[in-house]
């Protein structure tokens, strides 16, 4: 599975499929790679050194999977308050818990090298338990895999 | 396929790839999720009740395949006018009609249970010869499939 | 693999992943279609006769590769100039070099007829490497493709 995409709800439902999937014995590998990267970051990160550029991507793109929002129906930010207020409602977990629990259940989840390249992500700024690796990597789960979906 | 999207161009890329898989006598399961059930709705939908965030969800969103946008060149809806008119122009089916052409030919169409839930969507409201199910039937369907993509 | 946005970074991963595939000896065919066909278009293209819609389209959707922009962070276009820039400095080939490079290295370029049709797009107007099909052939090419994804 390949994440690109930072929207709240598209996230949402990658790792419904990935936890879905792990919980009925197959083994899932998620490659992050452009925008789907936010979702790991650190919401209380290490400091580390940043040329400018980098400092500019750092603030302006969502830090953790805390705060991204949705793909429609922005409103400010209202519907994503509401759908995050919905899904507390019905006893759901949230994305960073659903993060936690794909970690938790051997859902590998990889990093793509060029996009942290690109967008001056360092390692010490994601999530512990991620593996950062190139796109070989990637072509080569996807032709163990029976599905490849690019959400 | 998954169809995540409620944009009227990657509907309309969806029925055309499952209506013509089908037609090439493959079987094709359709999985919507999120804004795609928007497309399922039915326009004139009997009354239920409702409480107040699922009336918000109700009127924000688009009712029915007929009242999908474009996801580029939005214009004030302009983009959206033209490409149906062009549509029709050239004798193409407009979405509803592949609509009813995919579950004519046996494209088996479900929804995401967990969405209505989240959406308060109800069963009633949307067209009838749709199954709904949860993620793990997507997963089974997959399993099964030569290729899953999601849209 | 089915390429349907037009959006800069969704191109990019679409041809990194493309080249990569084809590096480690596989075969790929793009199946280009609706937004997607605007990076194929030649910068400088030769002179048809269209109608008045065409000519609204031809005029109001990106010509080339080089005019794509990112599809997050657009910033009256900052973000685009601020990508470019670190992947000129990062020495990463352009979108234009990747497009070259796959079709110098063997991967098969397909463009959608009915997206050309409904967009009034004619064959003069895109790169000259680049075969015309309709959605049969994909849907033949991804059955005997080991991973079939959708951007």
């Amino acid at each position: 599975m390949v994440v690109f995409s930072g929207d709240l709800d598209k996230a949402i439902a990658a790792f419904i499929i990935a936890n879905g999937a792990v919980s009925m014995g197959h083994k899932v590998t998620m490659f992050f790679t452009f925008w789907g990267l936010n979702m790991l970051r650190k919401q209380h990160p290490p400091k580390v050194k940043k040329n400018i550029v980098e400092k500019m991507f750092g603030f302006m793109m969502p830090r953790s999977a805390e705060r991204l929002t949705l793909s429609k129906m922005g409103m400010g930010g209202l519907g994503t308050v509401m759908i995050k207020g919905i899904m507390k409602k019905k006893n759901m977990n949230s994305l960073p818990e659903m993060i936690q629990s794909a970690l938790y259940n051997g859902v590998q989840i990889q990093t793509c090298q060029m996009t942290m390249d690109l967008m001056g992500i360092r390692k010490e700024k994601l999530l512990d338990e991620i593996e950062t690796v190139g796109v070989a990597t990637f072509i080569h789960s996807s032709d163990e895999s029976n599905a490849t979906i690019f959400i």
